[in-house]
């Protein structure tokens, strides 16, 4: 059985985990933090989370992953049967991932673990943002799914990104970037509403619940 | 035919192009710079290049881009058979986009357009390309190719990418990466020898010429 190596705090451990929700596969979590130890570089050579055991043996890097799971478990397909909608689809997952969780992440220190908030992450942070979400909304059909008429994993990937980026601005910048995009806010509350959303999301809740706890 | 947009400086540019002249793919060179202009943003939402014309419309994202050519175009495949062993060599793509173009890139003001050099950027990339290389060396086989015994998109885009760190290591910090790196260095000279290496290099090496005149 695959084994999903993470912790549920991660959206990238996140995306992952509801693709293969999504797809029925059979796995198991493993909790491993991220770690610079050299028998956790073994398995996830940037020492991130999430990695997953396989047969074969470990892999890294989460949209290796869900490549990789769409390979081996094609049924349900998380891209669609069409070339060139499969690159557009790809396309909105790499916008997800560059221009949005990117800048976004280099508050998470700030914002999660209360380390000190760098002016120049501050100052060039939104921004960026504000250039990613006008390069979303140029390629997002939101039709009702984020590339179209299927759900993808572009929608898994946005939805946790989004909980990323969200968690981030509100404290950050106090700026509600939903309530400047209604699109994306109904696409939001339509993809979170999902079984297999709720299922991930609820697992995340749980441990910023017991991080507050302890802080 | 296939139209490709950008220009041979950018090295995103020339693993699309690379790939292309791999699989004998048909295709037109579109001189265009990167530009926020909204004509271009229609074409390539955050208005980078590269960026391809296809019948059904544009595209956008290099890796977006390969993965679409090497499923319309698939022979000769620049990815195994095996899923396991083409999730490794993604995971090695992702590594060498990540972990080694996204911290040297930023430099790329400042060495290439002359832009005032960022303190904190120089004290951070550094670092952060000695955590890439390890993480590199750790999933590398240069057996004799990056991810094994067949030539790869991870070939083409580390030999592309390594060629933008180098250009900045070498300036800024007075770097030879190669010069620690024996194995990296071996596979780098033979990834550069090929026939459509070649050609890319030499065209890229024009632009920086023509470049150098001007300044």
């Amino acid at each position: 059985m695959l084994k999903l190596h993470g912790i549920a705090l991660s959206n990238y451990y996140n995306i992952v985990k509801q693709a293969m929700l999504e797809k029925g596969i059979a796995f198991e979590e493993v909790s491993a933090p991220p770690s610079q130890d050299m028998s956790f570089l073994a398995k996830s050579p940037m020492g991130k989370i999430p990695c997953i055991e396989t047969p074969e043996g470990f892999l890294s890097e989460s949209l290796a992953i869900a490549e990789y799971l769409e390979e081996t478990h094609p049924t349900p397909s998380l891209l669609p049967g069409d070339a060139y909608q499969r690159a557009k689809t790809r396309e909105i997952i790499k916008c997800a991932e560059l221009y949005l969780d990117g800048p976004a992440r280099r508050l998470l220190g700030h914002v999660i673990f209360g380390a000190p908030l760098s002016q120049q992450a501050h100052e060039e942070v939104r921004p960026a943002l504000e250039k990613g979400m006008a390069a979303l909304k140029r390629m997002a059909r939101f039709d009702p799914w984020v590339a179209g008429s299927e759900f993808s994993l572009a929608d898994i990937a946005l939805l946790h990104i989004m909980g990323l980026v969200l968690a981030i601005t509100k404290p950050v910048y106090d700026w509600d970037m939903l309530e400047q995009e209604p699109e994306l806010a109904d696409w939001m509350q339509r993809a979170a509403a999902r079984e297999h959303s709720q299922t991930v999301i609820a697992a995340q809740q749980k441990v910023r619940d017991a991080m507050a706890k302890k802080s």
